[in-house]
C-alpha cells in the first residue's frame, strides 16, 4: 500500500491515523460485536459516538452554552436554503459575493424573499476580498451571509465583515477547524465536512438558539428546519452516523495535536512553504492578492494553459493528486487541508521548483 | 473480534464480507493511494465507483432505461417532501396508511397540497394490509402512495393497490432488494439504504422519467428537486460518496448470491423458521395477520410486558441485539434482512425455545 499526496478540494484528505482506527473496528465497534454502520442510531453504543463527537467539538470551538451543533444531511447546497427558509422573517438578507459558492446562496435565497448583494469581488474573478467596513446592510436584514474560505479562488475573509449589528451567518466548509473561531461573532457557522472534518454527506450546523424558531417560511419542509433537528439532538430520523463517527473520530485527532491553536500555527507554516515559493518562482505565481490568502485553498499558474496542463499532468504521475484548478477558473490548486501533512507541502514545492527549473528558458 | 446476531430495525446488519472488503481498502483503494472517503467525487476512480453502483443496481433489479436512479441525502423522511414536492401538479394526492411511516409521509404532503388517506389499518394498529382492490382514488390524484413494507409493524403489500391508472410511489426502505420487484408498475420507488443496503445517509429514488419535470411546486429547494439530480447523475453537489460504495459492494455480494430471485427464497426460508416456531408456541405469539406478514420485520409479543423485557434482556445477554419491539408497539421485533444469517434466524429460535421451556408454568 502506498499513499498518494492528496490535494483535492472536497472530499479530501483525512489523517491516516483516523483511517487506520477505522479499519480496525470496521467489524467489531469497540467491543460491541458489530461495526458502527450496523448499529441503530437509537443504541447506548451510538449516542455515545455522537455526543462525544459533539462535546469535543465543543471543546474545540469553544462553543457557547447558547449555541446548538446540529449534525445534517444534504451538503452545504442545502443549507442555501434552509437557511433563509428558517431565518428570512423579515424576507431580508444581505449577501457578499466572494465566490461561486457565496453566489449559489444568493441565488437560492433569492427565491424566498429580497436577497441583496451589497458586496462583491466578481469584478476581478474573485481574487480579493471586498471592504466590508460600512456596507450597506438593510435595516430589516435578517442576516448577512459570507462564504468565509472561498474553495474555488482561494480567498478568506481575515476579518468579519461589519454586520451592524445584524445576524452573520457563515459557511465555514474548507476553513473548518483550520484555525481558532470566536463562535459569539456569528449566528450561524456551517460547514460540508468533506474538506477539513470527515466523509461527505455530513453537514455540521453550529446556530445561536435564539434564531432556532418555529416560525419558518411556509412550505418549508420537516427536513428542513432547524428546530425539528435541534429538539431531537440531531436524531429526529436517522443520521449519517458513519459519518458522524469519523468526524468524532478527526476531532480527536485534533485535540491530540494541540487544538485550533495549534492547527493554525501548523496550517500557517505549511502555506507559508508554498506561497514564499510562489512569490519567488519565476514560473508560477499564485493568483490571490498577498492580504487575503487562503491557508486552506492555494490556487496558482504559469500563466501558460499548455503548461499548465503540463505541470498537471507530470504532477499526478509523480504521486501528487487532484492539482488541477477547478473547471471555472483552470490552472492549479492545491488544497493543503489540516491533514495534509508538512512533508506533502515541501515535496510538493521541490516538485515545483524541478518543473521550473526544467521549463523556464 | 466476535460478531453478535443483530435483529436491528435499521441501521442493520451488513454482509461481513463487505466489511472486510471495506476495512481493507480504507487507506488505499485499489491502488489509488486513498481511501474512498478522500476522494474527489470528479475523479475517474469515484466516477467508475458510482457508475457501477448504478449498473450493478440496474442488473439487479432490472430497472428499464426509461427509469432514472438517483443517490441522494436526507434519508427516506426527505422523501417525504420530496414527492409531493415534484409531484404535486394538481395537488391531490392519494396515500394509504398502513403505519406511522405512511402516516408521517401523508402529513408532509398535506403541507403541500390535498393529501387524501383513501385507505388504513390503523383501527387494529396497522397489523394487516387494507384491500386496496377498488379504493376511492381521485380523479385528479397525482400519485397514490404506499409504505410497501411496513418496519414498526411489520406487514407487506402482497398485492400492490390498483391505483386505478394511476401513478405509483412506494417507499420500499426495509424491503429494498429483499426480492424480485417490477419496477414498470411504479412511478416512483424509494428507499432508506439503512435496512438492507448500506450505511444511512444515502437514499436511492428509482423515478420514472416523465416524472422528472421543471414544474416543481413553489419555493421547492434546488437540491429538493429531482430533476437537478437526475441531470448531473447524482452529482450536483458532494454525494454521500462513502455510503454510496458500500451500497456498490453491497449490490455485488448480491449478486454473488444469485440476484433477488435468490434473495427471496433465503428471505421466505429464514421467515419461516421465525413464524412457523411462533405459530406453535405457546409463549410467543406474531402480531400480524398471516397473509400480511413480512420477511423482513417479525414483531412478536408474549401477552405480558414484564416476560417480554425479561425475554429481551436475556436474549441481549445471549448475543441477539436489538430485539426490543418500536417504543410505539412495545413487545418484541426481529428484522431479518438480507445479511442475517439463516444461523442467526435458528439460534433465535432455540433461544426462544429455551426460554420458552423455562418460563411457561
Ligand atoms: C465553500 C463551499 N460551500 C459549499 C460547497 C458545496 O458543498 P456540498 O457539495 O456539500 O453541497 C462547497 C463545495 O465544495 C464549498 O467549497
Ligand atoms: C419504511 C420506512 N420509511 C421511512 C423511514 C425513515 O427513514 P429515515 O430515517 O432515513 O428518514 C423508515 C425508518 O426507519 C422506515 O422504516
Ligand atoms: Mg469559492
Ligand atoms: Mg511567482
Ligand atoms: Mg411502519
Ligand atoms: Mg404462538
Amino acid at each position: 500500500m502506498s499513499r498518494v499526496f492528496n490535494f483535492s478540494a472536497g472530499p479530501a484528505v483525512l489523517p491516516e491515523e483516523v483511517l487506520k482506527e477505522a479499519a480496525a473496528e470496521m467489524l467489531d465497534y469497540n467491543g460491541t460485536g458489530m461495526s458502527v454502520m450496523e448499529m441503530s442510531h437509537r443504541s447506548k453504543a451510538y449516542q455515545e459516538i455522537i455526543q462525544t463527537a459533539e462535546k469535543d467539538l465543543r471543546d474545540l470551538m469553544n462553543i457557547p452554552d447558547n449555541y446548538k451543533v446540529l449534525f445534517l444531511q444534504g451538503g452545504a447546497s442545502q443549507q442555501f436554503a434552509m437557511i433563509p427558509m428558517n431565518l428570512m422573517k423579515n424576507k431580508v438578507a444581505d449577501y457578499i459575493i466572494t465566490g461561486q459558492w457565496a453566489k449559489k446562496a444568493f441565488k437560492e435565497a433569492q427565491m424566498y424573499g429580497k436577497a441583496r448583494a451589497v458586496a462583491s469581488s466578481e469584478d476581478k474573478t474573485f481574487s480579493y476580498i471586498p471592504d466590508c467596513s460600512d456596507l450597506d446592510i438593510d435595516d430589516d436584514a435578517d442576516y448577512v451571509y459570507i462564504c468565509e474560505n472561498n474553495t474555488i479562488y482561494g480567498t478568506k475573509f481575515k476579518t468579519l465583515p461589519n454586520t451592524k449589528g445584524k445576524t452573520l451567518v457563515a459557511d465555514v466548509s474548507s476553513c473548518f477547524l483550520s484555525e481558532p473561531v470566536d463562535v459569539s461573532k456569528y449566528g450561524v457557522i456551517y460547514g460540508g465536512v468533506q474538506k477539513n472534518v470527515g466523509p461527505a454527506g455530513v453537514v455540521i450546523v453550529i446556530i445561536r438558539e435564539d434564531l432556532i424558531t418555529e416560525d419558518t417560511l411556509d412550505g418549508t419542509p420537516t427536513m428542513l428546519k432547524y428546530k425539528i433537528h435541534a429538539d431531537n439532538d440531531s436524531l429526529y430520523n436517522t443520521p449519517p452516523a458513519y459519518g458522524i463517527y469519523i468526524c468524532g473520530k478527526v476531532f480527536k485527532w485534533l485535540k491530540k495535536m494541540g487544538g485550533l491553536g495549534a492547527m493554525k500555527e501548523h496550517n500557517e507554516k505549511k502555506a507559508a512553504i508554498l506561497y514564499d515559493y510562489l512569490d519567488q518562482s519565476k514560473l508560477f505565481k499564485g493568483t490571490v492578492v498577498k492580504e487575503d490568502r487562503s491557508l486552506m485553498n492555494v490556487p496558482f499558474v504559469t500563466g501558460d494553459e499548455e503548461l499548465d496542463a503540463k505541470f498537471v499532468k507530470e504532477a499526478k504521475a509523480a504521486g501528487f493528486e487532484n492539482l488541477k484548478g477547478h473547471r471555472s477558473v483552470g490552472g492549479m490548486r492545491a488544497s493543503i487541508y489540516n491533514a495534509m501533512p508538512i512533508e506533502g507541502v515541501e515535496k510538493l514545492v521541490d516538485f515545483m521548483k524541478k518543473f521550473e527549473a526544467e521549463n523556464v528558458k
